[in-house]
């Protein structure tokens, strides 16, 4: 949690903020600054800034004072009190049994014994908030009154990143302008060329998408999950009973949003639950997931029979109290699909499934997630928690890909997904997985229509079951397929995936291999704008202006430390070459120079062809013909 | 290259061989043994072991002393000879220029200083061989006469690794069996179930496959590049003027055959060309690819306009002679497509392109390569050099791909293809490059249209820009869904792509990452027997068996290492559990206990649903209900 960890992903770049028309609607970018290109006659041209989407909150603004056992300022709490349609309540009083311990004495003793410092959240805790009775205070409602929410207009400019009002026109710019762009294939998507408020209003009217922004978690700065919106990612931390501390979840929390995740899911399964949680949402600008299956399970000692209906709904209450953004809830999977997965191959392997089949299977009854669903509905709309309906059933191996097990839950998931709508709560619906890469789009198609175009959220899936170690890149190559065919956020793996619990640098590898899965989705869906970026690195790196590459890329610091490990001098940053090629031989200062001939003998390209081209030649070769520079 | 890096991939695993029919044919797999499984009973269940295609040569088989300095043993001496179409002859003498050098004493002077005790190849230098007049000593020759070679059957029994009589039954095993495959999607290939070696002749004589093996490179075991037949990966070394040794690039070549690389290209541009490619060929049991061009420029100074057809002829030469199996040649790099590059962002990004491009526009003169291409063709077919026709106007970034550039040159390759054929020479096709994801498929369908079903082979391509120091991720992506769409042999590309030559561990990540495209890209095809790795690694990760997932693994010592990063006990690796989740909470222990519980319990799954459940589940609270092992 250092300053320079700070700023580690930003050099060359500063926070800029655009203002919206409803009141505190205050949008962060990063901006890039870019070095001047040198012309054919040697004057400089300026490069425009480069502004990007910025996830990293008020943690990645210099001018703001941060500290994590404040908290972060809260944002939406305006938004929130205005519209007058919430009360505040104390909340219900933490017990030792949430974070795993008999007494409060026993949790504050192993805390300390385990983390040192960091104990209770100390930051100050503000009353409750819930809706009103009566009243119902999710995004969804207020988009089907037709009221655009100041998180609406948010995400609207937020969207808009990479495009202005030029983009409407990028399509007939010319092709050497940073304009430029392929035509998308978005299979059906609606992607608009700019995006309003109104749009950002029907899209989550339609339930097409959603804004994952519990009333209690105001630290959260509104961003939106659909199909028509920019591809987001997820990372995933927490700790489990054999690993990590508190100080180091929140750590990766914030090393996974500086790196460039849109949420967070807290899959926290060993002691300290509630304290780990409290300490990450109150710290985060972005929404936070979780599965509150996990910490009801924690509660009965591990025994998944001995869960309850009364124990769950403790914990949906607890975490919603606390401000967790969206919940998974394996509320598909039902009694009569569990022996569907008797002879797979990998059987039952989302931890959320197997416990529901457990206790199913003990009971002999169907789960009380789907028997109570009408009320978790209830909960989830006083808080405004969006619904990501689990997929207990995911395939866990390439043999179990799309079998029966697998469809018959999302089949399941499609009505609840009506049942959520009916109660005003937002839903996503989550997907597999291990899936070859020829039986992906099956999954994308399905679960459009299965689940009424409610937006998908895939665990990659993995392309392969053979590359333990590497399954960030195994699962990058069908995240970014599924993405393109239409999911709306990809949860990332990283590579310590059916290992271990990753680490920070694992956390960051797979961010990034996320971040590049799901821009490389947007750029095959033509989301306008979304090759200004690359564009702009490509004009950087075929003019050999390497800062100007490095700050353009994803991970800045990886892309300086990888050239300097064979060019460490600071002057073969200026240099026209790489370690690749050397200075007498360069394919991309060939290239400059073919074109720098073309321009200095006023030559138009194409005529070139055409007329006095041996003149042109013998003149070449007798004024030197020598345009390598060394 | 010491002994401990010899057998580093190796773990739990043996090298066994495959008699062929014909003489000396014997075929290296790695067989992994696998620890058995205990059934409910508690009584172990054998589980077979498994073989996987093996490109480690002599030097993955412990049995076999092997020296670098004396190069491996001729397995194909016998094989050339017995065809009595080929003359031994003094070869061309090495000149001092080969190396960059005006005297050899400068040469062995700089070498020394570089290297410290590699010099000139010590090894036994055998004579040249070459086509006798008016013979022609080609695979696609051969195979046109109907001869099937016994490098055709080695390939045959290579090929069919995975499977053997028992996959053509593959499609009615159950579904739990190891031998479990989904249907592919194969995009019009003709994939056999069974490779013989008069498939594989028949696939060589049609031009769909190619047989890279020098008469030179007896060194070499033979392998196939086809649509039809496994997805090879290619692994690119070199030197360049300002970084690296020749010890450092025998080593990297050997590094990357251990991590399975299926052709190594020689990359090299700086000075020790011809030396160090010797010490790699010798020591090499995968085709050796390189771009004489670059070698050709390194003797003109670096002054592309002062290359000459007489320079590159030498040079085709003097490589053709040490044993290179396979030269890109650029001669799809029309003087007319030159002008198209003009307004691109990223112009002329291949090397070889960039050169041939600067000639030409230096000389205003169609390229040598193009007007002597029938020339070329002789020298190719008189060692049996295969064309891997370069594609020097690959795009070099996303705004570039799929332009005109690079679909006039694809045209031209396809012309050249038929008059390769005609002199009986092999042929495959380069591909880009950058592609966004939605782009690539036109790539695929166009080649083989154009092409006339020649191999290809494409390097990556990239789905996105902004990610350097992540290119082996951005183009993992790429590379699966274009071998997927029927590309025979992906380059890889590493991590240090567009910033600096890649070190040994760049190597490897440049491997593991393209071994799991091309496997993924299997998957997706149906090739027959593709999936048995992944249900076998499948099954021991459910099994809790530890090491069997480790040592079916692209990368054991990695994924055992991440293990053991969060449990380090050895004893952990026994546990029914991993660090994720604990010792109280495992998704797969879970599952288990539900696949337990019902076999104990001798209820056939599906009517398990149907009669008694109630009482079946009282009996399962009364016994305990408790299943989990603490």
């Amino acid at each position: 949690m250092s300053s320079a960890a700070k700023s580690s992903l930003s050099a060359n770049s500063r926070r800029v903020y655009v203002d919206g028309e409803l009141p505190g609607v205050k949008v962060p970018f990063r901006e890039i600054t870019q070095t001047p290109s040198r012309n054919f006659e040697g004057s400089l041209v300026t490069n425009p800034a480069v502004r990007v989407y910025d996830t990293s909150g008020p943690w990645g603004d210099p001018d703001v004072q941060c500290d994590v056992t404040k908290g972060l300022p809260a944002l939406r709490a305006e938004w929130i009190r205005a519209r007058a349609d919430v009360e505040d309540y104390e909340g219900r009083e933490p017990r030792p049994i949430d974070d795993g311990y008999l007494t409060f004495e026993a949790a504050n003793r192993a805390r300390i014994k385990d983390v040192g410092k960091l104990e209770e959240f100390p930051g100050l805790r503000r009353r409750v908030l819930r809706a009103q009775p009566g009243a119902c205070v999710t995004q969804l409602h207020y988009a089907r009154r037709g009221i655009i929410t100041p998180e609406m207009e948010f995400i609207a400019i937020r969207e808009n990143m990479g495009r202005d009002a030029a983009w409407a026109a990028a399509g007939d710019a010319p092709r050497d302008s940073l304009l430029h762009q392929h035509r998308g294939q978005s299979f059906g998507a609606a992607i608009p060329s700019y995006v309003t408020p109104e749009f950002v209003r029907e899209e989550v009217a339609r339930g097409r998408a959603i804004i994952p922004a519990n009333i209690n978690h105001p630290e959260s700065e509104p961003m939106i999950i659909g199909r028509n919106f920019l591809v987001k990612i997820n990372a995933n931390i927490g700790n489990s009973a054999v690993a990590s501390s508190i100080e180091e979840e929140v750590d990766k929390m914030r090393w996974s949003i500086r790196c460039g995740s849109d949420t967070v899911m807290d899959l926290s399964t060993g002691k300290n639950i509630h304290a780990t949680r409290e300490w990450i949402i109150r710290n985060s600008p972005v929404p936070i997931g979780t599965v509150p299956i996990y910490q009801a399970l924690e509660k009965v000692g591990g025994k998944a029979e001995e869960l309850t209906w009364e124990i769950f709904r403790d914990t949906l209450i607890e975490q919603a109290e606390q401000g967790v953004d969206y919940f998974t809830i394996h509320a598909g999977v039902r009694l009569p699909y569990i022996p569907l997965t008797a002879r797979r191959t990998t059987g039952i392997v989302s931890r959320g499934g197997s416990i529901m089949a457990k206790w199913c299977l003990a009971h002999h009854e169907e789960s009380f997630l789907y028997t109570r669903f009408r009320e978790i509905c209830e909960i989830m709309a006083a808080y405004d928690v969006s619904f990501s309906l689990g997929d207990g059933l995911r395939p866990g191996s390439i043999a179990d890909a799309n079998d029966e097990a697998q469809f018959a839950e999302l089949e399941t998931l499609g009505e609840l997904t009506k049942i959520a709508w009916e109660n005003d709560c937002q839903v996503m619906i989550e997907g597999p997985g291990h899936v070859p890469m020829h039986l992906i789009k099956e999954n994308m198609d399905k679960q459009l229509e299965t689940c009424h175009e409610a937006p998908f959220y895939t665990l990659g899936p993995l392309t392969t079951d053979i590359a333990p170690g590497y399954d960030h890149i195994t699962s990058a190559i069908g995240a970014a397929m599924i993405g393109w065919f239409g999911t709306a956020m990809l949860c990332y793996v990283t590579p310590k995936e059916h290992l271990g619990l990753p680490n920070k640098k694992d956390v960051k590898d797979g961010v990034i291999a996320y971040k590049l899965a799901a821009h490389a989705a947007d750029l095959a869906k033509g989301h306008p704008g979304a090759q200004y970026r690359d564009n702009a690195l490509s004009k950087a790196r075929f003019e050999f202006r390497w800062e100007d590459q490095f700050n353009l890329s994803l991970d800045p610091e990886v892309a300086r430390e990888y050239h300097d490990e064979t060019l460490p001098q600071e002057g073969a940053k200026l240099a026209h070459f790489c370690s690749m090629c050397g200075p007498h031989f360069c394919s991309m200062k060939i290239t400059q120079d073919v074109r720098e001939y073309a321009a200095q003998k006023q030559i138009e390209a194409d005529a070139a062809l055409d007329v006095g081209l041996k003149e042109k030649a013998r003149e070449f070769v007798e004024t030197g013909g020598e345009i390598y520079r060394r």
